[in-house]
């Protein structure tokens, strides 16, 4: 079967996450067989991201525009600022509905053993996005996992810190323990979210 | 989360087979945040896999040139052609070391539900193929499902037709029942691949 450019794809596929050989080629395969359009449309999709997706310079995410959608979004409650870890963690929110501020995201978790320290986090960059006068509190939106809570702990620390608008103290909160314990926040089901935002500490 | 090339990159990746959102999510993450070589490398190789991938005038396998490698290998028994549903099925038929003849690949198999005719198939180019004057026998190796006895049947029955060498009628042949009744070819392992060539019948 090994033609040197079908090989090429096969071996590229399989630099996605949780793709293996076998799935690597039913994708080139399909592709080929049954859907060039979108192979081509995924190539175009993926050279524009891979050049163009940078991160939002207020809240870290992902954005092929200097200011991203939400932050660019002046209606928002600028006293409120939410921390969570990935873009899905806040489309997680977002679909709860039960969320109105800004968000920063950390783009991971503290994780010492895999080198994830305080630096990689950019959380010099969170300190500088919640002292800008308006926020009032920080919501920390982050996983109940072991590196979830050691993340959790050390943004509290250092976000206690600091002075908000009329020199008061910064509140830092938590998401309340509705979400179930051990869980990825993005399987989370969105009525728990919901009421967990309701009830945050 | 929410930005159009990012979107993009998401929806274009649910194209591929089995990716559903939160995998797509998960993919466009990753490359981003981890390896936008890798990204870019996917793209590269998409694009041209897309452009120049066809198949190949012989056995209608997937190559990037008229003929693919194995078609173009003079030192292979020109006397045994062996019909499989799918590169894939090729490709476990080479590892098992068990046939050095040439291949003709259906790309499919019979499903009249599915609208896959004879026609879909290529049949007439394997008869076409069938008929070079060298090939005396050909081996069925077609999954043991339900599509795949019947895809059989109706090979068998077009290619017993055929007149060989020396105008004597083509050997078409199957795999022996080694392989589990079923499976899917190319999950089968190598040592049950070998015996199922050597005992056809
Ligand atoms: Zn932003
Ligand atoms: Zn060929």
């Amino acid at each position: 079967m090994a033609t040197s450019q079908l090989n090429s794809l096969i071996e590229a596929l399989r630099r996605l996450p949780g793709v293996g050989v076998k799935s690597a080629q039913r994708m080139a395969f399909h592709l080929l067989q049954h859907d060039r359009t979108g192979g081509v449309a995924l190539a175009d999709a993926l050279a524009a991201a891979m050049e163009n997706v940078r991160h939002c310079e207020r809240c870290n995410t992902f954005s092929d525009t200097p200011l991203c959608d939400v932050c660019s979004d002046g209606s928002r409650d600028a006293r409120q600022l939410c921390v969570v870890e990935s873009p899905a963690d806040q489309a997680a929110l977002e679909r709860s509905g039960g969320y109105r501020g800004y968000y920063f995201v950390l783009m991971g978790r503290l994780s010492p053993l895999d080198g994830v320290s305080t630096r990689e986090l950019g959380v010099q960059a969170l300190m500088a996005r919640a002292r800008d006068g308006r926020v009032q509190e920080v919501i920390l939106a982050l996983s109940f996992t072991a590196e979830g809570e050691v993340t959790a702990h050390v943004l509290q620390q250092a976000l206690g810190a600091i002075r908000g608008p009329d020199e008061q103290p910064l509140q830092v909160t938590r998401l309340a323990r509705g979400v179930p314990a051990g869980s990825e926040l993005e399987y989370v089901d969105l009525s728990t979210i919901a009421h967990a935002l309701v009830d945050r500490r």
